[in-house]
């Protein structure tokens, strides 16, 4: 007769495979910049993290503003653009919301990667990173759609499997203001075509430093 | 008898929740509810997590959504009464929206708990929740101030030595609509009273159900 604790564990294996405990979709985490390079340190934010919030003006809130958590990715791993691409369906407020006012702002944190240590997930050396803009439908014909597909599913393998009927389309976030904070003295200013046409040249923090 | 789907959550639990990367703020989980249970999976969001996303309108952005990392407390740990409390500075753009226009969301996830496992972050089932309502000052003078302070210094240490010339202020949101995603079939009905009264009847899953 198997014990509680056998049964438990034999169910965990079920549940996590004979693999380590790592989550899905947990990035692994490559050198932060320095907070002096403000560009390099939003666009390290945005190749890192694999999900965020996207605020939307909410239709069934009568135009309160409305959050919702979204997976996302800005490209392949290592080459990632900087563009924030989404998997939604209208069965969901924040895809319905965008269609009818495109006006949206998507919202990352540092915290979450675990490069901030014992700092608070609000003290203002734990980078912070919004972009706002136009929340847009990709065309599904277009070659910029096979590119986010492929960076939205390599980063996201389950998506893939998501039931066809309910009908998931590829948006993408147009930047047009950049909000960063990652030191004190307030938020850097950064413009979109410096953030993407940010090329890494290996300004990052490392040991050899 | 507990089913094995029960038993392989509660020893997912067991490994992922105490056991998580330690970092500062980062909760130590302790048991999630039965996604049957809609109210307590709200509350528990809310009571575990320490950080979260608060949507404004923008004034600097001519009226844009607009989302940004900040801090919380829904209480002392083990005591949540579910109402989020922020420690916010004019010198960021959320307090200077809330006091120009208090329509506001707060939105979690479960991702950054640890316990949504393999599952993507945007899968339904790793839980998501909005509180959307308005964003107030809390009077410094009040009992209610007291119990703030108290709530957000004990999950927030050095937030009680952030500068005293930043003026941070305490902020609630006033609960009037609550969004939660925690399995598939959409958003789950729960009325600000129904959240704001739940007290814990040990719904959650444990070893012992």
């Amino acid at each position: 007769m198997p014990s509680l604790g056998h049964l438990a564990a034999a169910a965990l294996l079920l549940v996590l495979g004979p693999s380590a405990p790592a989550a899905a979709a947990r990035p692994i985490v490559v050198g932060k910049p320095s907070p002096s390079d403000a560009t390099a340190t939003a666009r390290w934010l945005a190749a890192q993290n694999t999900w965020g919030v996207i605020s939307t003006i909410s239709i069934d809130l009568s135009g309160a503003p409305f959050g919702n958590v979204v997976s996302y990715s800005d490209g392949l791993p290592g080459e990632g653009r900087g563009i924030p691409y989404f998997y939604l369906t209208t069965l969901d407020p924040t895809a319905r919301d965008a269609l009818e006012d495109e006006r949206a702002s998507f919202t990352l944190s540092e915290f979450p990667l675990g490069t901030c240590g014992k700092i608070d997930p609000e003290n203002p050396t734990c980078a912070k990173l919004t972009l706002t803009g136009k929340l847009k439908l990709v065309d599904l014909q277009s070659s910029e759609a096979e590119l986010a597909k492929s960076a939205l599913f390599t980063k996201h393998p389950e998506m893939k499997d998501w039931p066809e009927n309910h009908h998931f389309k590829i948006f993408k976030l147009e930047i047009e203001n950049i909000f960063l904070i990652d030191w004190f003295g307030g938020a850097k200013p950064i413009s979109p075509s410096q953030y993407l046409e940010f090329r890494n040249q290996g300004s990052v923090m490392s040991t050899s430093e």
